[in-house]
């Protein structure tokens, strides 16, 4: 692996879940692997569990980390080519990522979309000019448009905890009060595509996601039909798309209660957490035994850890 | 030991404190102790000593140390149960604590109370909610109303410095222009109750502590005649208990100087820092050879080393 | 080496820039160096290089490695004398820096100039006031008179790259929209006084640099005509000195260009960075191959760890 832009940077998808549930065996198995290598985490916006799991693979294979805000303790960032910088912006993208090169043997940043600039965020122009000016392997840590360290350790929890050979994934939208990325919808999406699941999306009328990244993905519009029999149900919001970054809709007969549940196959509640209580999802389902969002979160350890030690590896060839 | 939320989780004091006093001897005594281990250390509030003491005593015990900014870096965190989180607050402390459980083997939280809410902060509702939600010890760094790390190294000072078998130790207030905790205070006389001193404590009428907390300390409101023949002049502000949160009083004649040190046995002069000079203590009692302040933040790396160690030999069994 | 504050802390020049291109080829080859010790990086400032590649520095040589943001993360501190502390500030430096001394083995302190107060900045009065209290060595990774971790960093660069035993080195300003401190351009100079170079300095007639330090250094008014036959073009803004800290001139004839740089001998472009493109130097320049800003930066890391590394030995001693 040279780099985790997106999910379409997995080469064997069936191999690499296996090395990761391998690892959460036996997470120092590999920890002279990275022994005087230097990961840099670079943060443009908040992060807990890709914060912390990230650091956390890192030092199981016994990389050095170091971690920036990005926005907050370094300069701020020119991303456009050509201008006057007599504004407000400090460094230009083409020094500041050569730069962290030199210091770093992988570089990882996380960048939010704007959600008002469409092109823009779908040109993932950080990452993108991280991933042209960097001359080391990039890891995407939520991104513009992907979340693909997460869709990863959503594959990781589906394969360890699927009752049947190939079950019934649903992605759901839920409510919620502001505008959110269409980033992890898109990265599960795009890995459940991947995987031998039967994966449906469910969403209110006019709420498509990116017919780019949906292709022929079921999409149906009543929620309670499409968790029929279903053993994974994720859950997330997610801002209008077309109508580029707007929440048009907070309708709470979408909010994940029992009732959603119980048309499942005794279905698996999945989400990316952060979650808000009572807007996306109830308390009854969040604290029921259906729950495994903590499971899904433990196994993002493992899934940045997989991905480390596979570009790693090649580092090393 | 299973935690350190307050000084009542110390099961054998004399013994801790000889533990303590080993280490700093032989810091890296046991340095394989914590390998593979790591602490987070979560912090709501600013911190100097706390901090970089606390990193350095997991470093020297082979810990592995993921900080973390809560409040700048990752995301609001919900504290109520059962709310509808359609406002400011993006994460439940339920799935925060769980999730960080997921990535550390030990968690250090500080959080200051708000002096607004009285029934709130003596609830420690941060504190408390941690250890209700996470599956692994927690370590106070600060609370709204304990600081046992600080008195541990408060104790550990005493017993360094102490010149007679019993000493006579006074807990006195002093003005400040802003409303602090009583954290400090409260964890100090906590800990001089579990010792074989002479405990007063002087302030202001009007000042008292908490009563829960005070108990049967002997309580005097003339700062002189309590600091009479003392050996240990320990000096913190705090805002008003009963009028919570308030600063009723700035009376400067309760500054420390050279006066109010002179009717001591020659008093060793003991702040938990940060202090605010010529306001709580005058530049010639700071400055002089009676205080002990250094050495005394000094003693915070092998108060947490010895807490760590203790929770680390716990996790062992 | 018992500190750096300044370049006047080198004591043989030619040796330290030798001893950092060996551990160039060699970084790992003292990293038993520094194990037990550690090094608090405490930023007043925002820094890109200076962080992570003292923070590289430090852990090649097997450092423990603190980073405190200390005016978001810590107390604000007082750095007068004698002032009753009624007001913003929390912490005096004098504990401030004695407190740090007990948890770091060497303390490196980052402090821009207010550019407004001249006398104070002069006095280096946060930098010097962590020497005064300090009981460990300081390094400085920028202050308001100094960034001497960058001029030895710039002076192994051209160690490495001159083509002629004396080259010909030109320091240019060039215009910022912003008011900028004279560090860089402080400490380079000095650099170059210790360097068998041909050191000219050129800018717009009222930019003097403070004549403390530029001494007998040749100082030109027409840049065309310092820029002759230069090896090696250093360009960096700074406000007006003598009009303290004013931006009183951004004539745009003086951002380098191909037209500047033609008339020397292949000159190699030179900047610390951040640099503002097309205000400073333009684009042609700078993603030319006479740039060597990336090998420049590259070096901060062996800057860093040659100082490092002769701090270690002498607290070894």
């Amino acid at each position: 692996m040279k780099q985790y832009l997106d999910v379409t940077d997995i080469e064997n998808l069936p191999k690499l879940i296996d090395e990761a549930i391998a690892l959460k065996k036996n997470p120092f198995a590999f920890e002279t692997l990275g022994k005087h290598k230097t990961i840099g985490l670079l943060f443009f916006n908040s992060s807990l569990r890709t914060r912390l799991s990230t650091q956390k693979a890192a030092m199981q294979l016994g990389m050095h980390c170091m971690v920036m805000n990005f926005t907050s303790e370094a300069w701020t960032i020119e991303f456009e080519d050509g201008t006057v910088m007599d504004g407000g912006t400090s460094e230009h993208i083409k020094e500041a990522a050569a730069v962290v090169s030199q210091y770093c043997d992988i570089i990882a940043v996380r960048a939010f979309p704007t959600l008002t600039d469409k092109e823009k965020d779908q040109s993932e122009f950080v990452l993108n000019n991280f991933k042209k000016y960097a001359s080391v392997p990039i890891i995407n840590m939520e991104s513009a448009t992907a979340h693909p360290l997460q869709a990863l350790a959503d594959a990781i929890t589906i394969m360890e905890l699927k009752q049947t050979q190939k079950p019934k994934v649903v992605l759901s939208w839920a409510p919620h009060p502001k505008a959110l990325p269409h980033a992890v919808a898109n990265s599960f999406t795009k890995m459940m595509q991947k995987m031998d699941v039967d994966f449906v999306i469910t969403h209110p009328e006019g709420y498509e996601l990116d017919p780019e990244v949906t292709k022929k993905t079921p999409i149906m519009h009543n929620q309670k039909e499409a968790f029929k029999d279903a053993d994974f149900i994720y859950v997330k919001n997610w801002s209008n798309f077309k109508d580029y970054g707007k929440v048009l809709n907070q309708d709470k007969s979408w909010t994940i209660t029992n009732e959603q549940m119980s048309v499942t196959n005794n279905g698996k509640f999945m989400h990316c957490l952060p979650v808000r209580r009572n807007m996306i999802v109830a308390d009854e389902v969040l604290d029921s035994e259906q729950s495994i969002v903590i499971q899904q979160a433990n196994n993002r350890t493992f899934s940045a850890q997989v991905v480390l030690k596979n570009i790693l590896e090649e580092l090393e060839k």
